[in-house]
């Protein structure tokens, strides 16, 4: 069987790490519902999921093909080549998702204290709304929506800095073991968004040739 | 000015790779030396050093001038395309030795308490251990080398452990702030070794175009 055309298997990436993208973000919306919520079947289906190591073992096998049958130039191999790192991240994701689930699966309802729910509710939604725009950006190749993200990951560290704050009061009532998990829990959450960020920036090396400072930097000036 | 021969940059791939690891051990003993030791110029100079981001920019231009100039194939393609995946834990490595730096900078010498100090100096040895492991592995194409880092990463996974049982352990006295440090700056120690073996395990799916952990069952019942 003669292998897809070239365009044929940039759209098949492109779709590829689109999935991977709404994948992470369901499975940290769903860890994020057994940790705060004590939903732990979502938590515990998770935990099992291979559905992004299958997704990024399409995204090597697409890559590879591409590379041997068509041997891309200028930007067809950048999207090649980018899609390879993508992937990387995207794994990341699934990974810190399931930490936050075998957080809540190994705790009990409780380990996450009152005071610092509602940030964690927050950082759920800010990883799950960026998670859905690498989505768009890496199907669109819409560079200007790979800039919003930066944002969206400035609300994130934002709120990762204020969880230290409330650990760091010495009034923390709650002793070691919830603040060792709230340590990491937030970490995850943090990492998660700057995965999301990074999937989102080799979308805008692909398509601008240039790293996604530069190209910041240039729509920033309006220069 | 022609570009380089194909097994030219084949070797270029890998002697930069081999200087990342180098370099990510470097900065994890010099961050762990801010750490440990109140060595804090070494751990200054460690933060702002752009060592590795040129390593790897390094990294993809040869890459991208193999795919480009060269189209290779089969084993070859196998050898740049995880040149590139390798190159992104190098530079992961990088940035958590930095953290370990920032960590030391940040509190005063007395941030790791004494009775987990030993664990941190041992977590130190089998981090740059590991680094220096992949550099062996990257160069040589060593799959049995490779193998072997499996057995150290596991002590830093059973380090890992104790560290937070000591934590967990109702008497631990060093209240929320130093809980919190040694939570992070133990993950810091885990996750570089996590990618240091991800980096041989590239050299390993390069070599013999098959996951890791095949190889290693093969190898292990000597079938």
């Amino acid at each position: 069987v003669a292998p897809p055309a070239l365009p044929e298997q940039l759209d098949q990436l492109a779709d590829l790490l689109g999935r991977m993208c709404v994948q992470a973000a369901g499975n940290l919306r769903d860890a994020s519902a057994g940790l705060l919520e004590g939903r732990l079947r979502l938590a515990e289906k998770l935990v099992d999921s291979t559905a992004m190591d299958g997704l990024r073992s399409g995204v090597e096998e697409v890559a590879t093909d591409a590379l041997l049958f068509h041997a891309p130039v200028a930007g067809d191999l950048r999207a090649v080549v980018s899609a390879l790192h993508a992937s990387d991240d995207l794994v990341r994701m699934g990974v810190l998702a399931r930490h936050v689930a075998e957080t809540a699966l190994r705790r009990r309802p409780g380990t996450v204290p009152d005071e610092v729910r509602p940030a964690f509710s927050q950082m759920s939604r800010l990883g799950v709304d960026l998670a859905l725009k690498a989505a768009e950006v890496v199907r669109t190749r819409n560079v200007l929506l790979a800039v919003e993200l930066d944002a969206d990951d400035e609300a994130m560290d934002a709120l990762h800095a204020r969880m230290f704050e409330v650990l760091m009061d010495r009034s923390w009532p709650h002793g070691v073991l919830a603040a060792v998990d709230v340590t990491l829990l937030a970490r995850y959450y943090e990492r998660f968004a700057d995965h999301a960020v990074l999937v989102a920036g080799e979308t805008v090396r692909a398509v601008t040739g240039r790293r996604p400072d530069e190209v910041a930097t240039y729509l920033d000036t309006g220069s």
